[in-house]
């Protein structure tokens, strides 16, 4: 059995381009005793990844060149040799960008897709949706009357972060890139406003949007959005930062906002890896999943068929292109 | 009985010069009942003061144009109608640049000067040593075996972070803008190392100095100081934001550091502004006026003669030309 791997070819200067990538085919491993073989389905592609293909210090180890490229998957389980798994069965994993793989399953947790799509493993009720959580309610603290600011609003995680402000009762505002997608945050996900920070007046816009000033600022873009929520923040504001993607790509040192704002008004900026807190996990889904089951807490998915075009849906990420979570459609679900 | 004052005459645009400034007289008021009046002997300059002479949004009220540059200072008290005070005594206060005040005492705390010298109340043992202590033990929490990084080292309130960072068995690296400030720093003082920022390999320098990384930075800096820093924050690192007087004269917005080490290290900034934290001037009391009895706590002043002093003296903590603890001695204690 031939595997389809997307390996990092080179690492990418700046914005990364398709020649960054390489196909390739491997067989399958055998199955060993106590191994499992699945079969990727859905292949979750994400900002993050950027960094993984550099090799700057960071907090993860990089892809090496000549890897296949990292990823949050859900698949189905083709062979087990593994007692706690059962051909058929859906899982969620960190397969990567192919088709295949073998492993002792420790890096598996079985989905009960019954009552959502499985695809919600990876998205609304997996790794995005746990950093909106941690973000938003360990560090952000948010209060009831509350004004909540997020970046990248229409996004996988920003999404989450406004529907759960509002259940804290607070003001919700997003930022996001176009027209469509700030109507789709204030009227399909019910954010209080959004504002499109490709705009001349984005600074008035945002201001205006935030009568009572910005309490928590939960942080995913970095740059000219970030120094703008920066001085609209109020005193003990606090600012979850979890990316900085308008830099993901320069390739000279960017700069950053000046940190009077945080002086004057006695906030506090705090990075976070959402690695440190799995152990989150079990109350995230606790509050979310039947949130998501019952369509109260809503998510938007872009899926794109197939792995080859994994890459170009990836670079796509960083100049906005998609709108809602970033999803590959690598293989059809087999029926048993 | 004649006042000399210091007013504020005009806002300055970025550095303040001489012309900001004017002298005025204007008769002492009389005492009514209830009332204390003091002439003031030490009159403490600091570069919160650039601050209040702007009118820009800020934690505190902007001295208004016309009215008297405000200070704290140590006073003796020459007339009271007020139970709480005698002629005679030494209190620490709020005066401003002036050489009398009359008010109802409720600013003011009586000063044992038996044991420490009475200028201690507004350096080592006053508002910059509460800051010192604020910053570094309840923001930075720093802990044994870790490196603790102050900028602005030789200063009153960066001296004092770094032999407190010491007698939590912390590695102290200080910052200073001079051969012989990092000598003091060093020799004097205790600290590990000090680097001056001043020279070409100030990077490579600071990264020497602290092997290990960097747990906490206590900033008083900002711009190439601070970014410098940055860079080598260790996962989980704590930076309370003290001031950013790198920037404090700055006619355009002079931006900031890139976040993405605070990202990836999992690292904190939280701003804060000491008059928030009065109900921990006990505790550092009890902690530190022992050891500057003792002299464990060391603590240099630079103190210039006459009230008519004050703003070039001023004006030299922007440039670093003082060193030590700027106090201007504007009158001499009276024998009663």
């Amino acid at each position: 059995m031939i595997n389809r791997q997307i390996r990092l070819k080179k690492r990418p200067q700046g914005m990364p381009t398709p020649d960054a990538f390489e196909f390739a085919e491997t067989p399958v491993s055998n199955v060993a005793d106590g191994q499992v073989l699945r079969r990727t389905l859905y292949l979750s592609l994400d900002p993050y990844m950027r960094g993984r293909m550099s090799d700057e210090p960071s907090y993860a180890t990089p892809v090496a060149v000549g890897d296949v490229m990292c990823g949050h998957t859900v698949s189905q389980v083709i062979e087990s040799r593994n007692p706690n798994f059962r051909p058929g069965d859906i899982v969620a994993g960190f397969d990567g960008w192919q088709e295949y793989r073998v492993s002792n399953g420790q890096d598996l947790r079985a989905i009960d897709a019954t009552r959502v799509p499985m695809t919600t493993a990876i998205g609304v009720l997996g790794m995005p949706g746990l950093t909106a959580y941690v973000g938003l309610i360990d560090i952000g603290q948010p209060q009831a009357g509350e004004t909540v600011v997020v970046s990248a609003a229409s996004g996988a995680v920003g999404s989450v972060v406004g529907q759960l402000a509002k259940t804290r009762g607070c003001r919700a505002v997003g930022v996001a890139g176009s027209v469509e997608k700030c109507r789709y945050v204030v009227d399909e996900l019910g954010f209080d406003a959004c504002v499109n920070y490709k705009t001349a007046d984005f600074r008035s816009a945002l201001a205006e949007a935030c009568p009572s000033g910005v309490d928590v600022d939960f942080e995913n873009v970095g740059g000219a959005v970030l120094a703008a929520v920066l001085r609209l923040v109020n005193r003990g504001a606090r600012i979850p930062l979890c990316g900085l993607i308008a830099d993901y790509n320069a390739t000279t040192n960017p700069g950053g906002p000046n940190l009077r704002p945080l002086l004057v008004n006695r906030a506090m900026i705090r990075g976070f890896i959402i690695s440190d807190h799995t152990e989150r996990f079990p109350a995230f889904l606790q509050e979310c999943a039947p949130l998501v089951a019952s369509g109260r807490l809503k998510y938007r998915e872009d899926v794109v068929d197939g792995l080859e075009s994994a890459p170009a849906a990836f670079i796509g990420l960083f100049d906005g292109r998609n709108f809602g979570k970033l999803i590959v459609r690598v293989s059809a679900v087999s029926a048993g």
